[in-house]
């Protein structure tokens, strides 16, 4: 079955705003076994979302749109997909109830406009918005009028803002939609997530032993970012669990040290983790990277359990109070060195008094760059409470965001590696 | 004229990565006064490629494709696309050089494969790609075979990674299309950020005002993201400059106050240009945000001349450690209270040194709410060297990631306002 997904919103056109849609539903159909064959933005004018709809309809069996559901005058989905299918728009008392109770909770008088969002298409299924007003909606089309072949589809309208949709689709549109348009065959897949050995390098590697289980329908995918690479096993059928497990098996032989989990994890998801199952903790003092290696840590929900904290020295000064960094090692090596990052990541450790700690210290960009130590230049250090530390040296010489980004997954993986004794 | 964008990847669909090109792409042409009306995301498959190109040059005079110029298998675009417009591809050896070069630089091995990307259509425009291998390609159709009203067309190929495409995009390919493509009346387009004042609020107060200046041509826009409104006033010929100073002098008397800064400013190279421009320092002291506000400071270039550093203090231990926060403040008001704000503050601009101080403590959830302190609470406070501190409480009872950037941005607001001694 084809699906397609439709984003309205002039704003997504004129890039005001980064449409995320496309990116965490194209993931969350996929893993369930529903490809997302097409998406397409079109702006908030009628022409432009009627031609849209209309020609997903005569190719795909599912189509979704996003957006447009609100009160405000550019909000038109509702109406004019309920026009394009000649589904009369009811009000639902429901609905309404959920509305006027949304905005008595927060003391926040209502605009009348907002009942609009009351009103459901005939026959549409309602998914309740436990987190705005607008409810999602499921309209079935018996015989599809645009598509020659005739046959069923479905349409579904699901609200723009993503706090809004992605509850709605996790707990309520995923399942209807197994429910409604089971795949033929069951569908199985499993994302090995690696750090530290590039694209080509685990293509060539692989390619050869997992061509025939490839053959038998195994559907292997890479996607690499900066240092990181993803391998995607899926296929549909019985038989499919015992390939991937078969592939997985041919994989870490090659490269197992560099898979550092599966399918959604993050690095700082695996690494916090492992911290609270074995009740330690963490603190870190950061440089060139200025708190990100932080925020990856605290986007994990419990890392208060096992982040302790940390510094950011950016400057040397900040380096020799609050770590104590000596003036003559920052003086004979510089700040982006060795030695600094091991005075860094042992200073951590004592004014935390966590069990572990990272430092990093290196040359973001764009100025800053030496002959000797360029700009993309990174030292990044461990140390653990009654353990060596240890430093190792990075360059990514890219833009400053791709550099911190690449350098705070790295500190991660250094970090794994130390906890799970990986050498 | 009409200008749609193609994004080839079947990556893209699967979620497995994030797509910038069309905000990026999005705002970057939409600046010019050229607005892509339509964007589409197809897999790399030689028919959804072709159709989509057929279909876009059925509707607009300029088609952009972005990806599958690259050496692997699944890179078809130049050649799908020579073949369909009936351009033979000829080898460029100044690409071809350009190839060599840029592996010789790396000492990287030269695999045979990439040349095929020196391979040009007939006739093509070249865009040397200074930061990888594939150029960015132009064709010209004189006349337009894939719509009715003939007519010319421009077709143009754009590498998929965003650090060869951005740089391209901005040095090579806008100059050519204002040069190619120009606008039949010169375009102007100014954008004024907000911080703090809401969408609906922004609207209420300025619709009736501005009015006769959009019944002029004024083309307004309002584009909320948590806590932020943009508000876009742009258009065409001679008297808009005009028409645009009117309505920011409007717009001023109403929100003068809560207006940051202009255009693609954000408001962390606001505060951090100010503080360049005093001379003056900054260091920060982050709880629930984790190291995010330093991480949108250190983000601007430049900023090491300013930012001082800071302070993780996620834990109570660190809070007292760290900054003097006092054990009894901690046991009487709790960590999340604007004594314990003011204490950090205060400790921030002591043991940096730095001019000014920001403090953040609050829950970020999912976890450790209360009925007096719900998840979403957060006390911001600011303190200036010679100066009384400042505390201010929000609530953001939003998920973990919408609560960090909502916060940052109003602690940046906060110092901000105090810099520019707005009350």
């Amino acid at each position: 079955m084809e699906i397609e997904l439709i984003n309205t919103g002039t704003e997504l056109l004129l890039g005001r705003v980064l449409n995320t849609h496309q990116q965490w539903l194209g993931q969350r159909f996929a893993d369930g076994g529903y490809t997302i064959s097409r998406q397409v933005t079109v702006p908030d004018t009628g022409p432009a979302i009627r031609d849209a709809v209309k020609a997903a309809l005569g190719r795909a069996g599912l189509v979704i749109t996003t957006g447009g559901l609100g009160p405000t005058s550019d909000d038109i989905t509702r109406e004019l997909i309920a026009d394009l299918l000649a589904k009369p728009l009811r009000r639902d008392d429901t609905i309404a109830d959920h509305i006027e109770r949304f905005f008595a909770r927060r003391n926040r008088p209502m605009p009348r406009t907002v009942l609009v969002q009351a009103h459901v298409p005939e026959g549409a299924v309602v998914f309740p918005n436990e987190n705005g007003t607008a409810p999602g909606l499921a309209i079935e089309l018996s015989s599809n009028p645009f598509r020659e072949s005739g046959g069923p589809a479905w349409l579904l309208m699901l609200p723009g803002p993503p706090r809004e949709l992605r509850p709605m689709v996790d707990d309520q549109v995923l399942p209807f939609i197994k429910k409604s348009l089971p795949l033929e065959q069951e569908f199985h897949c499993r994302t090995l997530r690696s750090l530290g050995v590039g694209e080509s390098m685990v293509e060539d590697m692989l390619l050869d032993q997992l061509k025939p289980l490839m053959d038998l329908g195994l559907d292997l995918g890479f996607c690499a970012r900066t240092g990181q690479v993803d391998i995607r096993l899926c296929g549909y059928g019985t038989e499919m669990p015992q390939l991937i497990a078969d592939a997985e098996a041919i994989i870490r032989v090659a490269i197992d040290k560099q898979i550092y989990g599966i399918d959604d994890q993050s690095i700082a998801e695996v690494v916090v983790e492992r911290l609270i199952t074995a009740g330690e903790t963490l603190a870190v003092a950061e440089s060139c990277t200025g708190g990100f290696l932080g925020h990856h840590i605290t986007n994990v929900p419990g890392a208060s359990a096992i982040f302790a904290g940390g510094v950011l020295t950016y400057s040397n000064a900040m380096k020799q109070k609050l770590l104590g960094v000596s003036e003559s090692t920052l003086a004979e090596h510089g700040a982006v060195s060795k030695s600094v990052a091991i005075e860094m990541v042992e200073g951590t450790l004592k004014v935390s008094g966590a069990d572990h700690a990272l430092s990093v210290t290196g040359i973001a960009g764009p100025g800053g760059g030496t002959p000797d130590k360029p700009v993309g230049t990174v030292w990044l250090g461990v140390a653990s409470r009654g353990g060596r530390p240890l430093a190792i040296r990075k360059f990514h010489p890219y833009d400053r965001e791709t550099f911190k980004h690449a350098t705070v997954h790295q500190a991660l993986e250094l970090l794994r590696r130390r906890l799970q004794k990986i050498g």
